[in-house]
């Protein structure tokens, strides 16, 4: 009997071509696959929760293997650690209903997008956060990123190119706060576009370098197009960091990844 | 006329076979002198606080340079990072007299040990902390340590064949804090012997687990014996973290280094 269980994992993607898999790079959902069948000795359909780019991590991600197998959840997650490389870690197993689905069913995400504002780099926060010379006024970034709040077209904020009719969608949360030399934009919705998050991190930072004026994300939000926000930030940085269904899967790894 | 010219650093230490130049193995020592040539067109001594070991990270090292070259030493530390790997950065550089050594004028050091406290493996502490699975009290492993402060021949944490002499060490501050999953020893001493941090937290674990007992470190130390204390902590944990001198060397890289 086909089974259909739902993965938590957690991922440093420095060293992936993202999540999906493509032809001539390697993928988390590859090499995820690859160790899916040594454990259960057969192919299995995986299906990811979103497709992250190149260099994004994941504190939480989320996906649905379909199986034969009949091992069970509690001894899944260490088996497949055991065939796993370091950066991609199981932290979770559970049977779900045949017809739940981690992409259609996910009812919204947490994103984190970390900064390090410094004027030298980190020899740990390598691949893992931005690198910032500039200074950086969280509490002023804060009260702007407000403005993200509610439901808006964020046609602004989607990369061109994208397919996506439907570009509406609901932030629910969003911040900026700092801890030391590490400024950590935060914002959860019910979807999110292409590049979505790395364009509303470099329209904050355009703001803070005065390249943007004070307050005007409603009025880059309400231009509905692309070329009225700022750059797109680079991925190093990007942490899908929640991932939510209509059950409460729990705390992300956010402790350990969402580091300083 | 030669200069001789303070550097601190930072470094992840995953990929050197430590500080000291080997003849075939990649050291810090080694791609830093190699960095200072490109910069100063010359070979240049550089003598480094101290030895670490292979796969031991540094939020603060301190090392002399022997230059003549005439660079200021504002742009020597941006000089330098154009010319490292990035888990190497040079954060200061400060001219010193010609007879200050790096290691003889140095008045203690300061170690952090990361424990990642957790059934599974984190993405992002791979080679940056030791995984321990089983339970840890870290306010009872505090009391613990305690007893390592003051001054005591540490001969118990000391390497076999190590050839030091003298191996009475004041130890001026120890401390095992948690913060999430990690759990991280702090301990400050007027030097250390070979492999003495590892060899503590060794110990502490080992405590933890039972196989020592309760409050057994003085008789550990009174030993004086290598065998009476536990395992050698493996090197990834170990971060140097202050080095101290009869000047303020200001903070160090800790805020990002020490990540949790």
């Amino acid at each position: 009997m086909q089974r259909n269980i739902l993965l938590t994992i957690s991922f440093d993607g420095s060293a992936y071509h993202g999540w999906q898999v493509q032809s001539n790079a390697c993928t988390v959902q590859q090499v995820l696959c690859d160790a899916i069948k040594s454990v259960t000795g057969a192919f299995c359909p995986v299906t990811g929760c979103s497709r992250t780019d190149t260099g994004v991590h994941a504190n939480m991600f989320c996906c649905c293997v379909k199986t034969e197998s009949a091992i069970s959840t509690q001894s899944l997650p260490a088996a497949l650690n055991a065939n796993l490389p370091d950066d991609i870690v199981v932290l979770s197993a559970r049977e779900m209903p045949a017809e739940f689905h981690a992409r259609y069913d996910c009812r919204g995400k947490e994103y984190v997008y970390k900064i390090f504002n410094s004027e030298l780099r980190s020899p740990f926060l390598v691949n893992r956060a931005l690198l910032y010379k500039y200074p950086l006024d969280a509490e002023f970034l804060d009260v702007q990123a407000r403005a993200f709040l509610g439901t808006h077209d964020f046609s602004s904020f989607c990369a061109s190119g994208s397919s996506v009719e439907n570009k509406i969608r609901t932030v629910s949360r969003v911040g900026v706060a700092r801890e030391g030399d590490i400024v950590t934009f935060t914002v959860a919705a019910d979807g999110f576009l292409y590049n979505m998050v790395r364009i509303m991190v470099g329209t904050l930072l355009d703001i803070s370098s005065g390249k943007l004026g004070a307050d005007s994300i409603p009025s880059v939000i309400s231009a509905c197009n692309r070329s009225a926000a700022g750059v797109t930030a680079p991925a190093q940085g990007l942490y899908l960091n929640r991932v939510f269904y209509d059950f409460n899967l729990g705390e992300s790894n956010n402790a350990a990844g969402s580091q300083k």
